[in-house]
């Protein structure tokens, strides 16, 4: 076969990159770099029907390349409409055939948290890359063992982190990182909707369900993004409005969080509230997010008159471009496993402080 | 002498109206009713001198009758600024002889929050109306006896609140009071400021310092008008990023309260930080003040798209002459003692919160 001098330079490049890269399974049987990455959706739930699988139709760096579920009929609709092969539809018994299976370099973990470690640690243990939706776990042990059983298997780990792939987002956490008004000193972060469904996840303790790993996880990273520190303590009161329904879980969670370097911040985040908001107020200044982690049109101000306000095409399709970049290229991770710990971490604190009535040091 | 119809049927009037009248205070010598309320400053510091001195120049129902001031020279400077005869001058040692002078109806104690008690009540028993600056006292007792004294003796009593005059917040206790967006469900208040001064009464625990009751009552009140409830739970952490300051009392203080219809608070206010917001989130929209609690510029926004910006020409010249009016008609006031008393026992049980790290019941 004769091959032409751009062909030759473009493979070689190729194969340079190629080294740079942790994983066979970026590759196709043939060792050619795909130009998109396979993605695999374990869990078709709202958030992978309504919200994944129509941004992986945006996707550059990433296609819907096959499916996990439990329940045939599903499977038999998103074959039909997003065409897939039926070799690349897996049920949760034999998920991990998905090691063989060459079409699929990333496993993306969309199912109740209470799940997570379990298919993290079997997609990595099938050498797939594993993207895995918040809250990354219902404990700090399980979020370790998913780390570690990354690492062992030498993949990599995202988590769902879409609002820091989200440029707005990025805005006011590089207001903190550049000290553009000074010092953090005080942070009020809400985020929370009226949720009416009656028997769903969120509302089961054994599933991972609760606020504060759902949307809490969304007001505690408006701190931490926004201070751009860890706490070092935590008090938390949970509550609940709705008893009938929220009888295993916590409806609604406030929190006040302590700083190393002083900051403070007041967080709010409930099931039974529309709200979503930011405020931060610096040593010679403030910004304020509304809404500031929506899945779109997240946008904000500040004291000296700028304005954050980006326009992005899909927020979950730049996460996943951007993630599969990475793996692609070898590269960093916006949010890798550690990060999705570090909330989880803070979560802990806070079900002991409610758990206990006093300030939890983290 | 001859007495014009219109003259006599004024008087009629007046004398009716004066029967209405709970102290014969309100009347000059003669017992003809006064236009206008004549009022002595106790206490010649800041507030005096840029706030109220100057509103009492604007006022329609009160002036500036009279001082007391333990500083000869600040004695001199006001008397020549606006024209106090002599003998409606006092010192704290011959302030009680004030019972005899008809000049002054009303004595205002602008003194720090600690002298509080012992002015108010010594008015009192000189059988003059008092209005107190906020913070009414530094406990529930001083309040209590504040009050009782005031009874005991037939005059009124009014706390300082002057924002609870201003039409911009009376529009967000409305919403409340309507249920507009129905039920409340989460506030966020906050007000602070950065204090640089080094050596006041706001750093003086002996003197009734600490930002809970200067600027904290403003983030207090935001909760309390905006749910139109009393907290019946608080949880509060006091802080301090300048020990070398704030070395007897609190700089920043943030609490969480509870509301009987399930509404619930975050709160912050400090001595260290510029913010001055309200949000408050409903079962059915929202409504934000920014600021909340200053002494003009008060404005806001609903969801609904209704807009809070009252122009009004004076803050403290308001309060005075609605609570004169108040007196002169023996109406209601605004806010009587009793309303200072349910901000100082959410005081009280934030500084057990924070003695014990636990919530306090209220």
């Amino acid at each position: 076969m004769k091959m032409k001098r751009r062909d030759f330079l473009s493979k070689t490049a190729m194969a340079g990159a190629a080294t740079l890269l942790s994983s066979p399974a970026l590759f196709s049987g043939s060792f050619r770099p795909k130009d998109k990455l396979g993605i695999a959706l374990v869990g078709l739930g709202y958030y992978s029907t309504d919200l994944l699988a129509p941004a992986l139709q945006l996707t550059e760096k990433a296609y819907l390349a096959g499916i996990v579920t439990g329940t045939p009929s599903k499977a038999e609709t998103w074959k039909k409409k997003y065409n897939i092969p039926e070799k690349n539809i897996y049920n949760y018994q034999n998920f991990d055939q998905i090691a063989n299976n060459p079409d699929i370099d990333v496993v993306y973990v969309v199912l109740p948290p209470s799940m997570h470690r379990e298919y993290v640690v079997r997609a990595a243990k099938a050498g797939k890359h594993v993207f895995c939706e918040k809250p990354m776990a219902p404990s700090v042990a399980d979020c370790e063992a998913m780390i570690k059983a990354c690492n062992d298997n030498k993949v990599k780990l995202a988590i769902g982190y879409r609002c820091q792939h989200d440029p707005n987002i990025q805005a006011y956490m590089n207001v903190a990182k550049q000290q553009k008004f000074g010092k953090v000193k005080m942070v009020t972060s809400a985020a929370g909707y009226f949720d009416g469904r009656t028997n769903h996840w969120k509302q089961s303790k054994a599933l991972g369900g609760g606020v504060m790993g759902d949307m809490g996880v969304y007001a505690l990273q408006g701190a931490r993004l926004a201070t751009g520190e860890e706490p070092i303590s935590v008090f938390a009161q949970a509550s609940t409005t709705r008893p009938e329904i929220y009888k295993e879980v916590e409806e609604t969670m406030m929190f006040m969080l302590e700083f190393p370097s002083g900051a403070r911040a007041s967080c709010q985040t409930s099931f039974g509230i529309n709200m979503n908001y930011l405020q931060v107020n610096y040593e010679k200044g403030w910004l304020k997010m509304e809404p500031q982690s929506g899945y779109n049109g997240n946008k904000g101000s500040m004291s000296d008159g700028t304005i954050i306000n980006f326009a992005i095409k899909n927020q979950q399709a730049k996460q996943m471009d951007e993630d599969c970049a990475a793996l692609m290229a070898g590269t960093a991770l916006i949010a890798p496993g550690e990060e999705g710990l570090r909330d989880i971490r803070v979560v802990e604190a806070i079900y002991k402080s409610v758990k206990t009535g006093k300030v939890v040091k983290i």
